[in-house]
This record gives C-alpha cells, structure tokens and sequence, in this order.
C-alpha cells in the first residue's frame, strides 16, 4: 500500500513570479511528487504550496525547494501583511494515507535535520512534532518575526531544534513540523449582524469552551447581506464538520435566525464528507474500505 | 488524468478453486490493472470479479480471463442456482474517473468484438451498449439460460451483435456492455412486518411509480426482528441516496414506523456519499475537484 504525505510549505515570496518559479520547481516531474496547488499573495507577500507524495521523494524535493527559496528570498528587505520569520516560513506535513502521524513526526524532524546541516539554518519543531509544549503553537514561535528572532535566539528557551543558535542572515528561521489536515469550513446564517456571528464563533471554537479542534470567527459576507461563522477544523477525525454544523444550528436559534448554508475552501479529504454522510443518513457498520477510491489508491 | 474503468465479469465456477485461480490470474500482477475482489458463491456457482484498471490494459487482462473461462468451464454441466447463460455470464463496464459513458460502451464493444472473434463466442451487447432496447435488460437476454440458448439465437430478433449465430458448444452465450456504478443501499425499519417493507419497496422503485434509477424490495432481518427495503441504486449520479433515504422516512410515517438506520454493501463510490453530505449540510458551489483524494488520483 502506497504511503501518502502531504506538505504545505509556505514561502516568504508572493510577488517575483520568476523567483517563485524557482521555489516551486523542485515539485515538478519527479516521480512519487505531485504539486496539487500554489497560491500566492501579493499583500501576504507569500506563496502556500500544496503538494502531496510518498514520504522518501517528497522529503527530497522539499528539502530542494527550502534551498531554493533560501538562495532567492532575502528577508532583510522582505514586507507584507502576513506573520513571517523567515525565507521558507513553515513546513507542515500531514498524513494522507496508510502513514501514522508517528510517521508524519519522523519525516518532519528528518526534513528539518536534513536541512538544518545543509542550509546551516535555525528550525523550530512545531504542533505534533514540538519538543515542548511551548513549542506546539506556531504563533508563539513566529512572535517577533524575522526582525526580532536573532534576540529571541539568544534565549534558552528558545533555542532551535536544529541548527545554529543564531538566525540565518537573509533567511531567518523555519518551523517544520506535523499536524492533521486542515478543513477550512464556513457556515452562513440569514442575519447581516456579525455580533451574531461572533457570539455563536465563540460558543463553537475550543479556546471559549467550544469543541476541542475548532477555531472559529464571525466574518461579513458584504456582498450577500449575510455574516458566517469561518472556521478552521484542525482534526475532522475527531471533531466532525457535521457536529459542529448542527451545534451552530442550535446556537443560532438563540438569536432567532437560522442556517442558510455552508462551504468548504480548498482542499478536503474525502473523509471529512463521508463521515458526516453516514451520520446524516445513520449508514451502519460502514468502513472506508468500502469507499471504491479508498481501494483503487491502495 | 489516468482514466479508470471497472469491470464485474461474472463467471459460471464457484466451486473448483483451481478452476477459479486460472479465471482470475489474469488480473493479476498487470501494470495499469488492478484486482480488487472476487467473491465466489457455491450454491450459485458463480464468481464475481472486481477488478480496476487503464482501459487497454483492462481489456486486454478481460479477454484473457475470458478465454481461461471458456477453456475450464463446461456450461454443459454447470448447475447452480442463479440463471446463467455462458462460461462468461456477463461483463459490465463502469465508467470510473476521467471516463465518459460513450468511451465505456466504446470499450466494451471493442471487447466484445475481440472475445467474440478469438473464442468464437456470441455476443450480446447489453445495457447502455444496446444495440436494441429489448435488450438493455440482462434478464430479458438471458431468459431460456443455458439450455434454452440454442433454440434462442436462431430466432432473428436474438441475432448475436457479435459472434457467430450458434451458441458455443460448451461456453454458450456472453452479455458485454457499459453500465454506471450500483450502489447496494438498504434502509432499516423499526417492525418485523415484511409487508410495510415491501409497500414502501413499491412506492419507493421505478417500476412502480418511484424514483428513476432505484430498484427495491422487502427483505426480513430475522436476527435482528427488523425488516429493511433492499436497494440497487443503478445510477446515483442522479437518483442520489440522500433522495431515496429522505423519502423512505417519509413512506414509513403512514404505518407509523420508523427508519432506524440505513447500510452500504460492498464497494461505493466516494461521489455517491459525498453528495450527500453536501446536501445534509447545504454546503454551497462544492466541486469535486476540492477532494484530496480526487488530486491525488489524476
């Protein structure tokens, strides 16, 4: 059975299409690597690349593109938007499929290993595979961005997993790390108010009391007249969309308004969506080995 | 995009496991071909073969196994308890990824033409290959079985579509044409009444009124004291699940019975399931292309 990674590497360029080019190249026509996506931002100044491939060749063309990105970014005269600290900002890795998240952990800490010694940059451990607790929230690392990391590098408790003591010149420094799939789901309620939307985004999401992988706000739909509850579902195994689609639905009737649909952004494993098919339609004893795909990527 | 097409041949042995080796070593260790199951019946002695695969390989690896069933079965001595035709019963081709309905017919006649002229084989073409509306339907072809195939074919209106005009001596008829996928989909009622399963079995089915691509009767779960209504969903694309689901409950209101769950047998495709998530959640402009599973597959 094929093992399937997927990475998320972020780049800290969103601008310099040739520049770009060269980051996402090591991903093209390599065996066992296939680049599902790249997005870039000009505000964020950053580029998100999707990838997905069997953990021995992906980990080899990640470690390229980390090269890749060092030779060209030079973060003291990078500016955007968006959180960074350096040249390749942070590299997660998920597990797809037949990979444990064990496995996930074990290819992060070689990736970042690997070039650490090559690139002589600073790397971090994040989310599962965090050394310390501290250590598990990407925010918490990034704190200080680019600018502020060759102090916060002097502090014991902030020196890198691997690497050097001190920040890489023009590169910065790099979280790398394994985490589950990411579901980026919304649910829009027929109110224009986005108090609404707040309060029912805090009774939802983890950090108020909330269910434990959902992260969750209020966001105006203008153009609709509506607001959405937006969330990020950091681990759809064991906080279903379907579960929290219907805790919204009670939510909402305090306010007196009501669901009036949801969307899923991006990417989503087809497990997220069967999940809540067989609770919907109460499908007993079901298995994902039934799932035709299932069998036919074995 | 690599396009994927099934195949379910049925063939006339469930009994001789040697027999059945030879009939099935042709889908096996093939590049570009994938044997997913076979499930052989003693009573019926019958094996059913589900296999996956790129169209040419698949149909070369389909007319292999085809000739190593005529080769070890003699239909004149064949009994069993499921009405059967030929050594190669039927072989339906289902359009899976990156496939149209016309290149799987165009794929099956080409099959048919290949076996027909190697094996000296009749050949009817069923289903969405008909050359003819009588015979769409399986059942209609092969009424009269085995024994009843001689006299048939020199009828002019059962003509073979390919092969010669005689049955083969000990081989007797094949069915090849193109299908869409079945789904096996049953839904669970609260009584031990047969008959409240089968009136909702009516309402529910083409035939008799209900939903275009739904064929359903009454089934008795004895262990369980429960009845269900037993499906084949012959086309779910569109007689969706979800439809036949929402509108038993709704039947079973006037015997004031209620489903109590539902089950998928054997292989689904993800879409089938998919669908109906997105309709429980009202998710919003959902495409296909945004599961993983779906990218990686291409």
């Amino acid at each position: 059975m094929k093992k399937i990674v997927q990475c998320v590497p972020n780049f800290s360029e969103g601008r310099d299409l040739e520049k770009i080019e060269r980051i996402v190249e090591p991903f093209r026509g390599k065996d066992g690597v296939k680049l599902l996506d790249y997005q870039r931002d000009e505000d964020h100044n950053r580029v998100v690349v999707t990838v997905v491939g069997e953990p021995e060749p992906l980990k080899n063309a990640v470690v390229e593109a980390m090269g890749a990105a060092i030779d060209v970014i030079d973060m003291t005269k990078h500016e955007g938007q968006h959180p960074r600290m350096g040249a390749v900002d942070v590299v997660p890795f998920i597990p797809i499929r037949n990979v444990s998240m064990t496995e996930a952990i074990e290819l992060s800490k070689e990736v970042a290993k690997e070039a650490s010694e090559r690139y002589n940059l600073p790397i971090f451990l994040y989310e599962k595979s965090a050394t310390r607790p501290e250590r598990e929230n990407l925010a918490k690392i990034r704190k200080g961005q680019f600018e502020g990391m060759a102090e916060k590098l002097q502090k014991p408790e902030w020196k890198p997993d691997f690497g050097p003591d001190k920040v890489h010149p023009t590169a910065g420094v790099t979280a790398v790390g394994a985490r589950m799939p990411l579901v980026a789901y919304n649910v829009n309620l027929d109110t224009d108010n986005i108090e609404i939307a707040n309060q029912i985004a805090r009774k939802v999401r983890h950090i108020n009391g909330g269910l434990r992988y959902c992260k969750a706000i209020g966001v105006e739909l203008k153009d609709r007249g509506i607001v959405q509850v937006s969330m990020n579902m950091t681990d759809y195994t064991k906080t279903a969309l379907y579960r929290v689609f219907e805790l919204i639905k009670i939510e909402a009737r305090r306010y007196g308004v009501n669901v009036v649909g949801s969307e899923v952004i991006g990417l989503v494993p087809m497990e997220a969506l069967i999940d809540s098919a067989v609770y919907y339609m109460g499908i007993e004893d079901f298995s994902m080995d039934q799932v035709l795909e299932t069998r036919i990527m074995e």
